[in-house]
């Protein structure tokens, strides 16, 4: 998906990129090693997962719908009281607040005015998990953050053998729940979405709460704000929230049917390995590595049955 | 600088932050652990270098000026072009013509008519330079991709020991140059940022020539192009290069008198220290390790004297 080449050699490129895909949806898998979207084409129907629309939150801004799935197995108290923020209506009307360059847009309401209805003011912190409760299927090579990286129920996670623990990291298009000083002080009413190069730092300091699946131009492209920290100086620079919804309470017709590929299945682990080792024509000096935050998670339009 | 609070303890901070400032800057440094911010104020003078006019780009959008310093010590064919290619006004009316969400902004001639005028066609390959030829200061954590990470004249750099080589790493804010799929088919004509997580599959596959030193939002906040790979599908939407001039050839008063942080400095060291080891009072799980794409690399407009 990243060649650097000149639009001429883009649309041949093209060209050949569909004849391969073709090929490889006929099983002719034998001659060219496999490539990312080789690897995609050949995904079996059961490979994919459907978003859980009890865990689908729509954030509504006026340019488009960003869709988040929200992670109710890492940050169960987070998700449900965002959950109840959203029903109350909760973040409608707010707005996008800060977007800092290279780190987070971040929405939630200015003013700190509005109530929180029957919502939680803080949840206890839901930082880590233990390694037995999540599934885990870890990557090979090494970070520079844990001690072990890999994916758990489509979300990027790292995981400590030794503590038995696994934590959701900071990675690009994350969601996270901003809170004080107090690590007990969040409650989702305030979230921020990774906009730049993963902020791994915050790992295990902050709830992740969720990622997004679509729309993240949406966020990545707001510009950044003037202010300290990129917060927005002036009210009128806010981007507002039209609404969030939880997709259950969306009428189905105006649904977005996504489905993700899931990450315990053997064609995400070829995925993994063809990132790993990239042998498309462009690439002299496959890395033989890649990053917790560099493995691409494939979303799509549910296929019509 | 990354904080996720909430508008009111921001005000807190910020108020805080300039106090500690003030105290670090009349050498009270023995009460707090150090913070980012706190190693930058007390920073020399000699620890700042100016940008070499002649090997600074000014790059004049519509809504300003993106600043790169180039790296003639890592591809210095490729930076002799792009001069040559700047001062015969290659690159004036020309546009960018993608933008790739989570991954590159890249401009050029989308027409590929243009003439490159005394510049060269192609330039061989400049991925990587002889360790003993350029400085480093490693990193002392592991990477996913190379066996050590750290700094080399203020860019970041990785370095095989067993090899004797060094190169740049394409970190955010990393000017790249397009290329075809022959190593030696790139000339500087199209050049890229990256705006997204650091895609280090690409390191040692083509050549990095500078970074962006200031406007880097400029590129980054960019609309993302609707077509393949980002590209924009309508000339229209293409954001035209207003200039592209060499700093030297500005007369200078209208030159922007940048500084950086050299990076082989002990404040330099003390300032990567802060950063492994975050102990604002937001932290409460100190990393104690950093990436080299999450080390700030800071600058200034020079004091007055």
């Amino acid at each position: 998906m990243e060649r650097l080449i000149r639009p001429r050699r883009f649309a041949a490129f093209t060209a050949l990129a569909l004849v391969t895909l073709a090929c490889v949806a006929q099983e002719v898998t034998a001659q060219r090693p496999p490539t990312p979207q080789s690897v995609l084409a050949a995904a079996k129907p059961s490979d994919w997962q459907a978003l859980d629309p009890q865990d689908t939150l729509y954030l509504q801004l006026p340019a488009g719908r960003v869709i988040i799935a929200l992670a109710p197995q890492f940050a169960p108290g987070y998700v449900a009281n965002i959950k109840r923020l959203v029903r109350a209506g909760y973040f409608n009307g707010l707005a996008i607040v800060r977007v800092q360059d290279d780190f987070v847009a971040q929405w939630g309401d200015p003013d700190q005015h509005r109530s929180l209805g029957g919502a939680e003011r803080s949840i206890p912190a839901e930082f880590i998990v233990a390694a037995r409760d999540v599934p885990f299927t870890p990557l090979p090579d090494p970070d520079t953050y844990a001690p072990e990286v890999g994916f758990s129920d489509g979300f990027p996670a790292a995981r400590d053998p030794k503590l038995g623990r696994v934590w959701l990291v900071h990675c690009y298009g994350m969601i996270g729940a901003a809170r004080a000083d107090d690590v007990d002080s969040g409650n989702g009413s305030e979230l921020y979405a990774v906009i730049g190069q993963a902020p791994r730092q915050l790992d295990r300091n902050d709830a992740l709460v969720g990622r997004v699946v679509e729309g993240m131009e949406l966020l990545s492209a707001l510009p950044r704000g003037s202010g300290p920290l990129g917060f927005y100086a002036r009210p009128s620079e806010r981007v507002p929230i039209v609404a969030a919804r939880i997709a259950a309470d969306v009428p189905p017709a105006e649904r977005v049917p996504l489905e993700v590929l899931r990450t315990d299945t053997q064609t995400f682990a070829e995925l993994v390995e063809a990132e790993r080792d990239r042998r498309d024509a462009w690439y002299k000096v496959p890395a033989g590595r890649v990053g917790v935050c560099n493995v691409p998670l494939p979303a799509r339009i549910a296929q019509k049955r």
